[in-house]
């Protein structure tokens, strides 16, 4: 077992966190990971009542937390309140400002969690009061930004030092086997946020053709950008968030002419249509680099222990 | 002391190599670099004959290796064997195709590193026989790619496990210190490559008011583009690879304009006059996301032990 301030403020048996991938991240993942010993994060990401509702209820009494778009949230603020009415774990915010929602958060007895992309969104969740800062690095699947965890998860470590030393961290980007939380331990951080990792399981809501390109994909083969949200109509995102997908054809062919595409109706209306079959020749996984190392789909509980004992192995003198 | 393949198979007493860093690492550097326990290379990048002899001259007879920037060498292809006269320790090739070099260099005894941006870049690297491959992640200082080296290092190390088992391994991008390193360990790698670290040292060619303005920034003020290249007039670098700096003044005010640049003659002299005296305002600091750790210019050696010190007990249980 490894344990960490973080763990042992949690009550985990694994320093990982599962993350509140929009859509993708239900209840059924986030029990599986709360129940396998880790902590499961439901992806409420656009604020969707009648989802999040559904996908609490899947959760059943495992305790999991909630993770909402920041800026979405600003456009939909009953939601907060009905989830916090549920008692949930942790409230987890990312891309936006954290501060309108941290008193509400805390005084509901939930944790607030904030991943940041910048040593200045870190400053920002301290001000929000934030129980645990999560650094997510480029290299991360969904939304994020440029700097990568390699250096953001020190840096931040080194600020919180002296800013806010109670404050946990969490490594979050390019995380998917015990190399790698291992590696984030080395870095400062007291345990992992996994996207990708958990993208690829069995309790994930994943369409099966993206499950197996995604499988098949090495880690060459994504790419930031904005050509998603432009499918998707999603024109709202601040400019410095973009998506990593894997490539696809359409990406492919999109690429630079976001604009162009969320002009164009016809383009978009055929991307829905593909996209509500699945096809990931038109809908792309969206995973991150770490995909290149993940081959298989294993159940979320399978995961956490192979990539706890494999880091504990290295911590105990195994990277030799 | 840290021991690893790499160290043992170099007989280093520190795992750390300083990076190549064009017209910044010198004789000096790297014979400071290799004299404290590590390894140095000369920054040959641009092939200037007269510079190389110059700064070889400087390191005596201090074992260092040289590097050249892959592309500049297919223009200048009598500078390697000038330098391979001299019995360099290593001869260390980034950003272009290696594999028509790989023979001469082992011919002559010397050791063939090859940094790589991407899983494919290491399959060339393995074709021409690299003896030692460097992983080179985003957040580098200087040229560089996409991919990030928290998920770089340890996909080519599984490649490598499989395809060139006796190759060793680098990470190269946002190390800076033992935290760092003990990542990179962790990832797979059996040493590190340090640019923006060397960068910051008492040994490097690096002007006052740059060096000024580099230990007063954070990480999240670094960014990549082609501005800088534009300005020198370095146009021929192949399209995926650009650089990182510090932004500046001049940085931002051309962004996303370096066609425009190149072709405006009288901005270029403006910018290359002002860059002879070194202004930071116009010739931004070449380092990476991981300057915002980095607050002195200590000597060489001072570097190489505290940054192996600090992974030492990190890696003997100090990260708890
Ligand atoms: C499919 C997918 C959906 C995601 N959706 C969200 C989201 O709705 N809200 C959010 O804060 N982060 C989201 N993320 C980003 C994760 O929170 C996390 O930062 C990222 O997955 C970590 O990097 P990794 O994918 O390399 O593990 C998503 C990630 C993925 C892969
Ligand atoms: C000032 C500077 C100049 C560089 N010049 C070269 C070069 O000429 N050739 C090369 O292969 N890499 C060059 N690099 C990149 C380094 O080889 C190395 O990948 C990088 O510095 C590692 O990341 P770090 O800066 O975060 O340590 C340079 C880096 C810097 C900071």
């Amino acid at each position: 077992m490894i344990d960490t301030s973080f763990t042992r403020a949690f009550g985990l048996e694994h320093p990982i966190v599962s993350a509140p991938m929009a859509r993708v991240a239900g209840g059924r993942l986030a029990a599986a990971v709360s129940a396998g010993g880790g902590l499961g994060l439901i992806g409420g990401g656009y604020c969707d009542a009648d989802w999040i509702e559904t996908e609490m209820a899947e959760a059943g009494n495992t305790p999991v937390g909630m993770g909402f778009i920041t800026w979405k949230l600003d456009q939909a603020p009953g939601v907060l309140d009905r989830v916090l009415e549920r008692r949930p774990r942790a409230v987890f915010l990312s891309f936006g400002d954290p501060v309108p929602y941290g008193e509400r958060v805390r005084a509901a007895g939930a944790r607030l969690f904030c991943q940041v992309q910048t040593l200045d969104d870190a400053r920002c969740a301290v001000d929000a009061g934030a129980d645990v800062i999560v650094a997510q690095g480029t290299e991360a699947g969904g939304h994020g930004a440029r700097r990568a965890t390699l250096t953001l998860v020190p840096e931040v470590a080194d600020y919180l030092e002296g800013a806010a030393p109670g404050t946990h961290l969490l490594a979050a980007g390019g995380v998917v086997d015990g190399r790698g939380l291992a590696a984030a331990l080395m870095l400062g951080a007291g345990g992992v946020l996994c996207g990708t990792r958990f993208w690829a399981c069995r309790e994930a809501l994943v369409p099966e053709g993206q499950m197996r390109m995604a499988l098949a994909a090495d880690g060459d083969q994504t790419t930031r950008g904005k050509v998603i949200d432009a499918a998707r109509g999603l024109t709202d995102w601040p400019e410095r968030f973009d998506l990593r997908t894997l490539r696809n054809p359409f990406v492919d062919a999109w690429s630079g002419r976001a604009e162009a595409l969320a002009a164009d109706e016809k383009a978009r209306a055929a991307w829905s249509e593909a996209a509500a079959r699945g096809d990931p020749e038109m809908a792309p996984p969206i995973v991150g680099e770490g995909i290149g190392m993940i081959c298989d789909a294993p159940a979320a509980a399978e995961i956490l222990a192979a990539m706890s004992g494999a880091a504990e192995r290295l911590l105990t003198g195994g990277w030799r």
